[in-house]
């Protein structure tokens, strides 16, 4: 069975496939200029990307651990995420308040979904 | 290979089976009156009935990553979980500190298990 | 499938196997007398050493979990790290800051991996 990595660089590989498992790593925005909710929303559409761009999709989800930089942003966090997965098909997840290491970065997730 | 939902929410399922895999979102207790002992085992009984819903057991879990709200709990969080999985059953495990989103909860686990 | 388990205590095991895959537990320095870089080429080694003894290697990492002590360690973290995975191998990998059980401790890493 073969590791396949997508996005790799020196230090890391954005998505790795294995056993018909996509591994995810910690993803945050690039635009640092937006509140939680547009944060949460370009690290949900680049997820999406990469699901996609391993035959996957924001359907199958099977883990999200979200680590939120301040307490105060959870509402909006919620707001987002509530929107984004069809219904029946939200992923198991857990949220706890972490110091991320970019201080601009008000979320990171971290994911594993299913591919073919 | 076909991804099955269990205790699903808008926001989230409480535990996937993918490939006989059993993932399981961040479990806190529901009762917050009692202390660390008393959540652990509250937390650890939860994830048991997961774990029997779907045909594993506590014999059967891969890792647990414990999130933890106190390092005063440490010791307890201990005293109930080396009781908890039979002998030559205990999971990997990563026990940090971490602040939880809800200030009551004091142990936060989450699960990785094998499943037929 | 079974599920393997190396270094069992009566609290963790070091590593699972189990359907293709390693679950590695947090792992940490032994020597706490080492600065960052000491203490991530440490944790990064004894990894390894349990992948090998699986018949993986650093080669067929998936995923890599990085919780870090403090922040100014993060440029020694990575000066070790970006040269233990050969060129196209590194893994999906998310590292944020984190309270650790044991003071002493600067780095902790959790891992899964590819086996046969």
């Amino acid at each position: 069975m073969e590791v396949e990595r997508f996005a790799v660089s020196k230090r890391r590989s954005d998505m790795v496939r294995y056993n018909h498992h996509l591994y995810i790593g910690g993803q945050v925005a690039e635009d640092l200029a937006g509140d939680i909710q547009a944060q949460t929303l370009e690290v949900l559409l680049g997820i999406e990307q990469l699901l996609l761009s391993a035959g996957s999709s924001r359907e199958r989800v099977l883990s999200v651990r979200i680590l939120l930089a301040d307490r105060e942003d959870y509402a909006g966090l919620n707001r987002i995420w509530d929107e984004f997965f069809p219904a029946g098909h939200a992923p198991t997840r857990a949220c706890t308040l972490a110091q991320l290491i970019d201080p601009g970065w008000r979320v990171e997730m971290i994911v594993v979904a299913a591919c073919d």
